[in-house]
């Protein structure tokens, strides 16, 4: 079993523009891929809530529960997003999404934070269990790559 | 790093339980665990919508696309769930669930569904990429898998 860690596939985003995935822009109804990738944030955003509990000293820290959290980030990290983002599945174009216009337009910059992100993600798993101080650290750099993400690519509330 | 597959972990169930992530009866706010396991049935009912269309021929076959698909609940299963499934957030303690008490009081049943659910997606992910017929037939069994834990473990609409 090969898993692929591309985030946006070109390629397949184009496929499934082309397939029943479309979605017109007076559509109301939810939209599986928007809920999808809006499921898969809450997602991370519960992993990464245990770990920030115990960086913000909320809880104690808990080895096994810091390194099951940063483990399921690099997991999930490894989920194909292909099916995510459809086009026609922006700010511009349907309601119920902050994902900006700007993740279809600038491939490259997409791809530079996903890189940033996976390398924090991977660091942090690498010393999650090791000491708040060492996760406290490594957590420092996944924030820093998800605020890198949604500076340029979703719009703000 | 190790993943655990462990899909209800009863021990990280107790800690979570007695740290900050245990809610009241009367909490109406949107609920981290609860939304974060309702946001992973998105991605799964995702990447499976893909693999259903195929199979009810209403998207045409697309080997890479379906093992992709079959690929991600591989991945998706390996996310430890023991954040996702505190004590006190069933149907009978809380708004906005569908997740019936018996999850919490049949460890053993829960367990044989996960299982049971493991081996369907393990086998699905084997079988994908070779041809609409093997996909369509291993896409019954994660079905019945589905199928089998909503029966018992979720509360119907």
């Amino acid at each position: 079993m090969t898993i692929s860690r591309t985030f946006l596939s070109a390629a397949v985003i184009g496929a499934v523009a082309l397939s029943t995935m479309t979605f017109s822009a007076t559509a109301q109804e939810a939209n599986p891929a928007v809920e999808a990738r809006q499921g898969y944030m809450q997602v991370m955003s519960l992993n990464i809530g245990v770990l920030g509990q115990m960086a913000r000293g909320n809880t104690d820290y808990d080895a096994e529960a810091a390194q099951i959290a940063a483990d399921n980030l690099v997991t999930l990290n490894q989920i194909n997003q292909s099916f995510f983002w459809p086009q026609g599945t922006d700010t511009d174009t349907i309601e119920g999404t902050r994902a900006l216009p700007a993740i279809w337009a600038d491939f490259a910059g997409v791809t530079d934070v996903s890189t940033q992100y996976a390398t924090a993600v991977e660091g942090l798993s690498g010393v999650a269990g090791d000491g708040l101080d060492a996760m406290r650290a490594a957590l420092g750099s996944v924030g820093s790559a998800c605020g890198a993400c949604h500076d340029d690519y979703r719009q703000p509330r």
